[in-house]
């Protein structure tokens, strides 16, 4: 279904259509803040990312903006309180509406897609980075994913390694891959080479034949689990092993989410909901065997009637959807868009079988019922989401995913996507406090505020399964802000 | 005299010019580092850089690219001992032969030259900078210098303001002038405003009558000494009062500059003359009544038989020069170019004049004798000299100086010089590693190191600065390389 704006389904009119709306412009006109103009939603010209972006923008955004002197105090005492991951790739949501994280990724592998005019931004962070996790580093093992027929993902890997090359480390790339037993050189598409070689350990230090680094960087997710390799390492490895899908769940993620949303709403004064998505969680799910799917419907119908009832008080006119995936995983497999509960009993045995395992064969047991994020951005024909990409706390740039045939409703992770590297004209650091009438830098910046606040929640996520895994506890937490 | 490349008068030929010829590339050509090309001299193409630059580059920016994983290391481990002053500014020479610095500043007033491109990174280094500084900070007062009517200088005040805003923090500006008794917005060429107000003081706080900042910025290099309403704050005074001209020596920094450039030559096995300028010190200078003199050809002769001893050793067939100027103060008044000692006896009433008093009626009494580094670098039909920007301790920037009336001997910083703002086409973080034709970005790499030692040698100077004051003894540090 290629579905773009304005084609959404429009569900039943909301009674109270007056009182509660919110958003009072029509969804085509193109807004944007303007502190000159009292209306919250003015007229705005076209941002120079060239999108056919048409949604109405809430308050969020001017409250956001006016609060960026608050905002940014804020985040310097978090980031005094909490170590941010060593990097990081939140996918946004933008419905107008809406902004809000739907995805954090800690092992981010698209910066081959950033703008190449990031790079400066994403050394000097790096530099920052490595100064507060291993001032003494002089080289870094990077281990990848085992996609060495994906040129796009080797592309990243190149980034990547160029990015740290950059900042003054040496690196090089270390293969879980058993076929890579001599150094490999990969050809990519700008006549560069990428060369995986394989990890050699000895003892408790993992490197390569003649390269013994101070730190493993891993941009591998370990979905398939934590290779023996990689375990009672002497080195630093960094993200920590437990950040890897084989023990990391979305729901304490979003439970951490949740918390921050919450604070940082309190500090704008404004709906936590605007930014931050219900969800559930459902144990012991078998999508084979039909077990839990009454636990699953159950869910799935709390979530549509909050957001329902959140729909009423804003106005919106438009049907609430959840969206079922695996709480641990990734590569948008196990993903399912659903608008009543009804449409997860009695799935199909090609629904059960999509949902049922997702990359590297992990199964799916634990599922989250998320709120869905309408996306009302497109870029030339294709529905479009944000991702900002982070190395320590900063923003080092973003690119939309793009899918030209997918819905609004659905998730955007899939086979068909690309990307627009170069969509992000403006960096997310930099809004144009004078509200000029070309505000793309102003949604930015907003992008990059709640993908720092994703960033954040990370960093609890991350400090809680550490704390859990000290008391042996780990991986039972569990959460759900329903 | 419009003197540009290859004007420089040409003193006598070297003797064994054969054995010290390490440069032996007809200055006219157009050279760079390549790795694929054994000799240490190839040929580059013509950088981005839109300059007529033709000095040959010494093995010196080879060796610094080479030794990038070893000298980022060093830094990281400097920085984790010095703390960065919150911003410097360094004026390079680069003569080709010698890449050096000539001038730290720590109240940089060309904010608005830099590249607007650079503007992300110098948001992210401001920071990191309040970070460290003065992580609780919500507002910032600058205190700019006293001059309302140079309208480039308003817009450097204006280009501060707008990155640290952009950081986060609320910005004013407070100003010294006794006739600032309102808010007074005075016009920019951009069609903005630059709003000055009267600086209030309560007690040990300063601020504006209704803002109480949280730090106080200094934008003004205080050469006509502490205004009693800086003094005693109990707010935190950035960069220190200390580090005004009216305490701070250039022999004092020259002096820590000198050890940083023995222990980085150290580091890349290079002769630390390659990096750093002979200087040294003369104390009781008063031109006017003649007191000093022999004092001061006597190290102009030192300095120049020290310089000419190093030409010889590189087979470097120019004749050596030195810059006579006051060791407290800047803007380029009080700076002679002079080759030979007997020009510093006997100076005319104008020259005299001249040399006697430097900005705001600072007397000169204590002068520095320093090593001349020609430029040969050019700008269309001027001479050239790259101005480095720093903040915390990352390059946020740069620009060319530019001075169609000047020779390649000369210094600069003089009325009629101009800027290039968007010579620096790539960022100086941004070395390329694999040596392409266009080397512009490796030449900058080479300039941002260059700089950060200076701005390590200001880190240095400063915590000596203040371990004087503490006990009483400031100024009286005297130091010099000879």
């Amino acid at each position: 279904m290629a579905a773009v704006w304005p084609a959404p389904s429009i569900g039943r009119q909301v009674a109270d259509k007056g009182a509660g709306s919110k958003l009072n412009g029509s969804p085509a006109e193109r807004v944007c803040y303007n502190p000159t103009e009292p209306n919250l939603l003015t007229q705005m010209t076209v941002p120079r990312l060239a999108t056919a972006q048409t949604g109405p923008v809430l308050s969020l955004e001017k409250q956001i903006l006016d609060g960026m002197p608050r905002i940014e105090h804020w985040f310097r005492g978090q980031w005094q309180e909490h170590a941010a991951p060593f990097y990081a790739s939140v996918d946004l949501r933008n419905s107008g509406f809406k902004l809000a994280p739907v995805d954090t990724n800690l092992f981010p592998g698209g910066f081959n897609n950033l703008n190449k005019e990031f790079l400066p931004q994403g050394v000097q962070a790096v530099m920052t980075a490595i100064e507060k996790v291993c001032p003494d580093a002089r080289g870094f093992l990077v281990i990848p994913e085992n996609h060495t027929r994906n040129i796009y993902y080797l592309q990243n890997v190149a980034a990547l390694q160029n990015i740290l090359q950059l900042a003054g480390v040496k690196v090089r790339i270390g293969s879980l891959l058993p076929e890579i037993a001599a150094p490999t050189a990969l050809d990519l598409p700008d006549g560069k080479k990428l060369v995986l070689e394989p990890l050699v350990r000895r003892g408790n230090r993992l490197g390569l034949a003649d390269f013994d680094p101070c730190t493993i960087l891993l941009n591998n997710d370990l979905s398939a689990g934590v290779p023996d390799i990689l375990k009672n390492l002497e080195q630093p490895v960094i993200p920590p092993l437990y950040a890897g899908w084989s023990t990391r769940l979305k729901s304490n993620h979003f439970a951490a989410f949740k918390e921050v949303a919450e604070e940082f709403a309190g500090l704008l004064g404004i709906d936590p909901w605007l930014i931050n998505p219900y969800f559930a969680t459902c144990g012991e799910i078998n999508f084979q065997e039909h077990v839990g799917e009454e636990c699953l419907a159950g869910w799935v119908d709390h979530i549509l009637t909050q957001t329902r009832a959140k729909y009423r008080e804003y106005g919106i006119q438009y049907e609430p959807f959840v969206i079922v995936k695996a709480d641990a995983g990734t590569y948008g497999l196990g993903i399912m868009t659903v608008k009543d509960a009804s449409e997860v009993q009695g799935l199909s045995r090609k629904q059960r079988n999509k949902m049922a395992v997702v990359k590297e064969g992990l199964q799916v047991s634990n599922v989250m019922v998320q709120e869905g994020v309408y996306t009302f951005e497109t870029v030339n024909d294709g529905v479009a989401e944000p991702v900002i990409y982070m190395i320590d706390h900063f923003v080092v740039g973003g690119f939309y995913r793009v899918h030209t045939q997918r819905g609004v409703d659905q998730n955007l992770n899939a086979p068909g996507m690309h990307f627009e590297p170069l969509a992000f004209e403006d960096s997310c650091s930099l809004p144009d406090l004078d509200g000029n009438p070309d505000c793309a830098p102003n949604r930015f910046y907003a992008y990059g505020v709640v993908a720092r606040l994703a960033l954040l929640a990370s960093a609890m996520e991350l400090e809680r399964m550490e704390a859990a895994l000290e008391q042996q506890s780990f991986p039972q937490a569990r959460a759900a802000n329903t």
